[in-house]
């Protein structure tokens, strides 16, 4: 056993390939072979020996699914800087791809622990700006939709429900800035609406050398979509798009966005399809560069 | 949506292919959009207009995730039972896809209701014998994994234990069979261990046109990996394999298999990886074929 791991750990060495870190979406875990394990197998396949993390919140994969849902998600950063510290193989730096709300963890695990350095961050269809609607509900702004929405904003910003609810904590309710940005208790936090001035936070995120930010320009699931290009609704409504560069975020840079557009780190990426419902062919023409160094 | 809906359903029928039916393996639901989701996109782009129902075993993916887990297996078939059942598009029949865990369970659902029937099974690394073993435990025997075993022997036919953990209801102690044949809640009873003469359930699985049984040939998730053809230890012995065409099920025909192998509707799939692992070419070339009816 151990002489397997030795010589796993040579053959990292000896690939060249920057390790992996992984991070899955909800109701998914890190070892579910048909879908973070897959996409693994692939990935090594066009990589040999390189060396992949996928990260396990919990003890196993059933609390790992389950803190999915409902572990407060400062506490998940918390352990995932934990579990990348940890892990020797990480140590000289790595790159990160975080499935759907993978993404905005990822992010906010480059902003909060700079050590080990990540290098590229992958966010597949994350949702960087928040959620504002129900799965299968952007469609048409139905009633039925309409009702679901003001169902939630009722009890959504209490401290209870941002503690024991990971999809609340970037719930943004664009009708209600003020109260998003006075109780979410993650997404406001990472996206520094309460403490414009927190440069460390930022400072950590300029480090990184690519941000790659993937948008499913069918997406059903997460609404609106754009989110995963850091656009949103604007303040008070719930219609009216704004892209990034019009956004507040980044006219301010508060994160630091705009410098690293500007630095050419940003890169944004249509996938013409629904929420993470990518085929292996797109995939591999797509992400896969930057995970084994080739991308232009 | 009634348009879009009547639309989908005319496409179904004039599109000739029949319905599929899926149950996700443990760990997963029924819309994880990169697991089953990917492989229903996959499969319709090969049958367009293939109607595709993923079983839901609770109201939402986080309950489907969790009775995975959690819930009696006989009340998880009586529940898919009923939703088949209830599925107007299935009426006339349809094929069934289990993956891991979710093959036994449609093995029970063909067995247990005959209407709508089911014509092609696909086990696809299903545990038809049970397990009897902790995932990545089966490589070498090693004393930490035979405590562990050991540890669970102790309480995993109390009836509690039976009634709340998936996995202890397909567990199966070949060094105590009679225990087993005893005690388990569910393995015991979908194989006729208890009450061999059962003439009904038999009928209805040898109604199946074919029973397509994929095992893994790499798999360390699943021990033994035999168990997904039929295979188990011997009784009293942990190490010594029988394959099903020398077992008491199979002489004995309390299933109807070897009536079945005689007809030539039992089919073996060898695929080499590991547990679940198989890639999508592999996907098309081998199971596709009795999805879109294309099988010699």
């Amino acid at each position: 056993m151990l002489i397997a791991l030795f010589f796993i750990y040579i053959l990292a060495i000896v690939s060249g390939y920057v390790p992996l870190v992984i991070w899955h979406g909800m109701g998914d875990s890190c070892c579910n072979p048909l879908s973070i394990g897959r996409i693994i197998v692939d990935i090594k396949h066009m990589a040999p020996g390189i060396y992949v993390h996928s990260l396990q919140i919990g003890n196993d994969i059933v609390e790992d699914t389950e803190n999915g849902f409902f572990m407060e998600v400062n506490k998940q950063i918390e352990i995932a800087c934990n579990i990348i510290r940890n892990d020797t193989q990480l140590r000289n730096g790595y790159n990160a791809m975080g499935l759907s709300q993978g993404g905005q963890f990822l992010r906010a695990v480059a902003q909060r622990c700079p050590q080990p350095s990540m290098k590229i961050l992958l966010s597949v269809g994350g949702q960087h700006q928040g959620v504002f609607g129900f799965p299968r509900c952007n469609a048409d702004h139905s009633i039925f939709c309409e009702l679901i929405r003001d169902s939630i904003n009722l009890g959504v910003y209490s401290n209870f429900i941002q503690e024991h609810v990971v999809q609340a904590e970037y719930w943004h309710d664009s009708e209600n800035e003020p109260l998003y940005i006075q109780k979410s208790n993650f997404l406001a936090l990472i996206n520094h609406e309460r403490d414009v001035g927190n440069l460390q936070d930022k400072n950590n995120l300029q480090k990184l050398t690519l941000f790659i930010l993937v948008m499913f320009t069918k997406d059903t699931m997460v609404e609106p979509k754009e989110t995963e290009w850091f656009g949103f609704y604007a303040p008070g409504n719930t219609k009216k798009l704004i892209p990034l560069n019009e956004s507040a975020i980044y006219l301010e840079d508060r994160l630091g966005l705009k410098e690293m557009n500007d630095a050419k780190k940003l890169r944004f990426i249509a996938c013409p399809s629904d929420h993470l419902e990518f085929s292996n062919e797109w995939f591999m023409e797509n992400l896969m560069p930057y995970i084994n160094g080739t991308y232009q």
